[in-house]
Parts: structure tokens; C-alpha cells; sequence
């Protein structure tokens, strides 16, 4: 199977899902939550993932890689509770919005409609074949299922109850295929898909996000790291200042809108820093600074410059001094990933600016970076968060896997 | 000056732009206004132009190239009012929607912001020049104009009158950087640059759309040809439909919402396609048909499979009979270029079946294709018609040449 006519399977299955009913994309889903912790279905999904697992064992794996491939009866539950939800929401596709009646005569308004064939590329967490296919369908979309080689068994299990899904549902499998063949070429094949493959959507590390962009002819939304700020601004409640860097450090430091540096005002730091680092010390954080933050705490370690461009995804926090607001704006723009980034302010025209001002997917003033998820910005489930301008800047729900095309419902009229 | 560079210089002023208040850029425009039509500055335009114009007449190009070219004063009036036009709308930048409130206390809504840095990339019209620099600066955008080689004298000059209206307001002259050297090689290293660049904007013809697609690294959203079907379905108004194909075709026909092909269920194609011929022929319409249409209309010429994938822009139009709506959705799936796409009819489940599952920017129920801009879906002035389904699927505006951020505001939330 070239990746070109697997594309056009895609494609072809695509139409199909675009005209599905609702009650029939909600009964797919269901069979899939079903499917999860059935006796019958879901212990090859399991003894799938205990190959993949040994050998990432055998192979040496970090016990943090080794961590995200493994599933259990406890995860696969927590999955079909995670597909249940999807089920849950509203159908995206078919609203119409902002139908409005023209001087010509027709009425026009936009319609939210399926992308059409979604190409999902993935690492090693499994669960996102079956998050990602969901999500896809329940928005009437086809989905190419591309994940890590590390899962590739525990990957081929879970997308096979998708596709029986499908098909016990009158829908063709080709709506959820699965690339078995996790070879380099046939990926950037599939990333020259144009006219086919309506979207591709990286999820994962520098490399593969660059080996995406250099490969892709087809459109891509990225979903990047997360170099998230908290700036402290000189006239900043420093109590709540302290709560907001502990919570978006400490609370889940592994993510990708964990706070990865604090921005802080010279005027304030004397004062602030130092409750600052006794507070994350009681959470053993690791703290690297600038020279002027290493001169206020004495016993935090001077920061490289790779410190303040890198995602620690740990209990690490890099610290800088600045000569005021301008100043950090330009800090933020010079290192942020565009990701989330958060202001810590009593004054409105600063909180005002900085919102408007700061390129990021998400902007908090007075609130930890770690809201920046789907639901906590009441969007439901997502697929991840984009770091991508275009489309969807920002966490990735059903409607975001939807685009809006022209409606224009007339009585015959023409242009003069 | 390298691409890379240029590119930097674009960005570094993007963020004053975003930053500029709307009377600021407002006075921008009325500046670049004004100059289009004052003797001063008019005169070394059409001076420019000129030398353009001549060259292309000396090199042989086609009357029809050479008049997109040609300036003079009644064009420029025309473009005066068009950058008077956006002015007069309502800035887009930093308008929120959807601000509520969520259990954990923040409040949550999206802020329309700029994209960054929008590359511009076009062919002989050198109004393009100005148009997709007012639009840009509206929105809050650095552009950087890459129009053709051949009105280059032209777009140097349009260019500077905009680069100077930016300095008088005290913003960077950076914001629209014209791209004097029109070298391939120069436009594929732009298109490169990943970061600082947030999207390309081809618009043109089959050639600069590959090459785009070929090199581009940054986003691109295309501004394609138009295949543009009208469907007329068995229980639809013949006279209508003679009516609304004459007026796809007729009206202008070298523009990309023309209609270029007529789909037409066998049951009616005995009536209606006579009468249909008759009328274009009144306008000297060439008609090309598929076996059953020319076994229909004997005087109309057989058409080659080549005639069902090419955009005319003239007046000729492609003819094809099928058997019912599903033999049509498949044909129009198949030869559509995803621009406009119209079908006649009176039946309600077929009229709303054909506005679902049509796959086009802008899909029509008895209307003209011809009604796909921004002008008379109500955008106001538009930059061109994307055919790309993500983020502006449809007429591009000042909204599509946005993007939304989340904001979050807050007293001190963090997650639990």
C-alpha cells in the first residue's frame, strides 16, 4: 500500500463521514468505549501493549518513556470514560452561523463542515490513537493514525477496534486508518499528500516537529512545547505571585503548560525572590538564575543560556531579572514558544497591554499557566494545543477540527 | 539584504503594528489615500508604470496581461477608494468574544489578534500592491509584498508611498517590505523562514501555486483557481437555472467565481439544455459537451476530458450530463476545485443535502456563482478567495487576516 492511495482511501471513506448522522457517529464511539474494557477485545489490546513495553525494557528506555507506553485495565478505563465524554458533546458539524440576509436578496451564512482527512502524528502515549480517532469522527473527519514505533502493537490493537467500530456501524473502516509501516519515507510520503491529506497535526518534540516542517507539502498545525512564562510586574500581589509560579511549576511539572521560567521586576526582586525560592525549595525545584537573581539567592545556580530557551518538563526553574516592563515583553517575545505565558499585576494598562501584546496561544493575567488546556478553558476534550498561528491558535476541540465554508441560500438571484 | 533578514526586520516592526492604535493606522491609510491621486506623488507612479507597460508590449504579452498592468488615473481613483473603504471598517484588533466565566473562578475569552508577519506573493496587477498592504496594516500585520517581475517599477513605487505613510505615522517603514529582487531563489528562501514569517499568501495561477506549495516551510493559505459548478437538479426552475448559468458565465467571465461548467440531470436535459444553449448563445458562449449533452445540442463541440478540469476564464463552458444528485455530488467531488459551487433546485432535502456534502469555500442554492466575494457575502473589502479549508476557507477579509487568542483573567486561580 503506497501512502498516496492510502490517501485516497482516506479520502474516498472522508465523504462518508462528512454525511454521517449524529446518532450514528455517537453509536461508533460507543462501541469503542465498550471495546476498551470488554473481556474479548480488550485483553489483546493489553497483551499488544506487554510486547511493545518489554521491548522498550530490553531496549533501555528511560523509566519516563517506559511510563507513557504502558496500559492497564485502570488507564483503558480511564479512556472509555475519555471517549464517553466525546460522545457527550454537541455535534459540530452542520451548525450554521451568522445567517444574515444580504441587499441582493440571498442569505448567507457559514457553515462549520469536517476538514475532511486529518493525519495525526504521534510519540509514544498510545491512548492518543484512540483520543485522536474519536475526536476526528465525532467532528466527521477521516484520520490517518501515525504513531511512535514504540507502540506500534498497543497502536495496531486499539485502532483495529475503530475500524470495526466503523464497520458495525455502516461506516467505512477507511475512516480510521492506521499506518503499520512506521518507516521515515512512507511518513513524508504521506506529508505530500496535497489534495488528499486536508491536515497534518505533529504532536511531540523538536525532532519530529522539524522533520514534519520540512517534509510537509500539506497544511500542518503544530503541537509544540511549551517555554511558559510568569512575569512578575513590580506592582504584583507577591503572595499570589509565589501561589501562581509554585502551581504552574510543582502542580504537574512534566507538561506543556508547566511554567518553565519566572520573569520578575528588579524593583521587586529583593523582596520577592528569596520567599520565592523558599517557598519551591519545600518542593525540592531546582533553581537557575540570572547574575542579578544569583546575587539575591545566593544558592541558586547561575543559568546557562540554553536554560532560558529549554522546556525542563521537571522540577526546574529558570529565573530572570528585568529592567521593567518593555523589558520583559521583549524577553517573552525573544523566548517564549508562543505557548502560554502569564503577568502577575494589580495595574489594569499593564494587564491590558500584556494581553494584547504577548504572542501566545494563551494569556493569563493573575492565573497559572497550567489552565491552558481544553478543559479547563471549557472547550471539552481536545486533541492538544497548537502552537501554530493559523486555524487554531491554542487547545484543539471539535470545532477546531472543523473548518467554516460559505452558505448562500437564494431564490434565483444573480449579480448585477 | 538576505531573505532571512528581511524576514527579521518584518517581524521586529509586527510588533509595533499589533501595538498601534486604530487612528494611527488609520491615518496611515488616508496618507497612502491621498498620495495615490496627489500630483507629487501620482506622477512618478504612473511614471513607473509606464516603463512597465512598455516592456511588456516590447516582450510580446497578450493584450489581456498587459491591460492587468496598465495604470492610470481613473485606476488609481479606484484603488483610492478602495484603501479609503478599509479604513472606514471597524478594526479588528483586540476585539473579545465569548468572555464567561468557568467554575475555577477565571474568566475566559478569545482576542482577535494579528497573524505577525503575512508574505504576499502575486502576479501582474500591481493594485495588489496595495490592497494587500492596506488589508495587512488594518489587521496589525508587517507585509511583505512579492508581486511579479513584471510591474515591478510599478509595486516599487505603490510600495514606497506605503512604506513613507507608515514612517510619517511614526511607525516602522518595516511594515510593508516591497521584495525587490524577484528571483526565485530569493522567494523560496523567504518562504522558508520559519518563525518569523506566519504566512504566505500566493494568489495566482497553477505555476505559482506549485512552486509555493514546492518550497513553502511557513504556512501558506492559496488563493486557487475556481472550477465553479452549477448543478441544475431534475425538479429544478429551468428558467432559473438559464438565468443563474447565463449570469456565472456571462457576467465576467474571466474572474475565478465564473462558472465554468453546467451539470445537468439526464431527466430535464432534453428541456433544459436547447433553451440554455440559446441564450449563451446570444452572448457568443462556446458550449463543449460530454457525448449525451452534444447528442442533445448538435452544434455543440465534443469536449476533451482536459475541458472538465480547466478554468476557462473565457466564454466557453463545459457541459455534463448525469444520472441524479449522487452521480452529480461525485462528479463535482471529482472535478471541483473547492472555489464555488452552485445547484438548482426546489427540493428541500436535496438543496440542504447539496450544502453539506459539497466540499467548496462557498456552496449556493439557487444563486449565481458569481456571489462568492467578500463584497456581497458582507466581509467588505477582501484580499482574495482562499480555497485552502484551514483558517480562512472563502473570501479573506480583515478577520481572516487575524488570528484568536485565549486570554484568561484572573484573581490569583491556580489548578487543583
Amino acid at each position: 500500500m503506497t501512502a498516496a492511495s492510502l490517501a485516497v482511501r482516506a479520502k474516498a471513506a472522508s465523504r462518508a463521514l462528512n454525511a454521517a448522522p449524529t446518532a450514528v457517529k455517537n453509536a461508533v464511539l460507543e462501541r469503542v468505549a465498550s471495546a476498551l474494557t470488554s473481556m474479548a477485545t480488550a485483553s489483546p489490546i493489553l497483551a499488544a501493549n506487554r510486547v511493545d513495553v518489554a521491548a522498550a525494557v530490553a531496549a533501555g528506555l528511560a523509566d519516563a518513556m517506559v511510563d507513557r507506553l504502558r496500559l492497564d485495565g485502570q488507564r483503558l478505563a480511564a479512556l472509555q470514560r475519555a471517549v464517553r465524554e466525546v460522545a457527550g458533546l454537541d455535534d459540530p458539524v452542520g451548525a450554521i452561523s451568522a445567517l444574515k440576509q444580504r441587499a441582493s436578496g440571498i442569505t448567507v451564512g457559514r457553515m462549520q463542515v469536517p476538514l475532511g482527512v486529518i493525519l495525526m502524528i504521534y510519540e509514544s502515549r498510545p491512548n492518543v490513537t484512540i483520543d485522536a480517532a474519536v475526536l476526528a469522527i465525532k467532528a466527521g473527519n477521516a484520520v490517518i493514525l501515525r504513531g511512535g514505533k514504540e507502540a506500534l502493537n498497543t497502536n495496531r490493537a486499539l485502532a483495529a477496534i475503530v475500524a470495526d467500530a466503523l464497520k458495525a456501524e455502516g461506516l467505512p473502516e477507511d475512516g480510521a486508518i492506521f499506518v503499520d509501516d512506521v518507516a521515515h519515507d512512507t511518513l513524508y510520503a504521506l506529508l505530500g499528500c496535497v489534495g488528499t491529506i486536508d491536515l497534518a497535526i505533529p504532536r511531540g518534540g523538536p525532532a519530529l516537529i522539524r522533520a514534519v516542517n520540512e517534509h510537509a507539502r500539506v497544511p500542518v498545525i503544530q503541537h509544540y512545547q511549551g517555554i511558559c512564562h510568569v512575569y512578575v510586574h513590580e506592582q504584583a500581589d507577591l503572595e499570589m505571585a509565589e501561589r501562581i509560579v509554585e502551581n504552574g511549576k510543582v502542580q504537574r511539572p512534566g507538561v506543556c503548560n508547566a511554567t518553565e521560567c519566572v520573569v520578575v521586576d528588579n524593583g521587586i526582586a529583593e523582596r520577592f525572590l528569596p520567599a520565592m525560592a523558599e517557598r519551591l525549595r519545600a518542593s525540592d525545584v531546582e533553581l537557575v538564575g540570572c547574575p542579578r537573581a544569583t546575587a539575591i539567592v545566593p544558592d541558586m545556580v547561575a543559568a546557562t543560556n540554553a536554560d532560558f530557551d529549554t522546556e525542563f518538563l521537571a522540577l526546574k526553574l529558570a529565573v530572570k531579572v528585568v529592567d521593567g516592563f518593555d523589558d520583559a515583553l521583549a524577553f517573552i517575545a525573544a523566548h517564549g514558544s508562543r505557548h502560554t505565558e502569564a503577568i502577575v499585576t494589580d495595574n489594569h494598562p499593564v494587564a491590558m497591554r500584556f494581553l494584547r501584546e504577548v504572542d501566545a496561544s494563551c494569556v493569563l493575567v493573575n492565573a497559572s499557566t497550567r489552565f491552558n488546556d481544553g478543559g479547563s478553558l471549557g472547550l471539552g476534550a481536545e486533541l492538544g494545543i497548537s502552537t501554530t498561528k493559523l486555524h487554531a491558535y491554542g487547545p484543539m476541540g471539535l470545532a477546531e477540527l472543523c473548518t467554516k465554508k460559505f452558505v448562500v441560500l437564494g431564490a434565483g438571484e444573480v449579480r448585477s
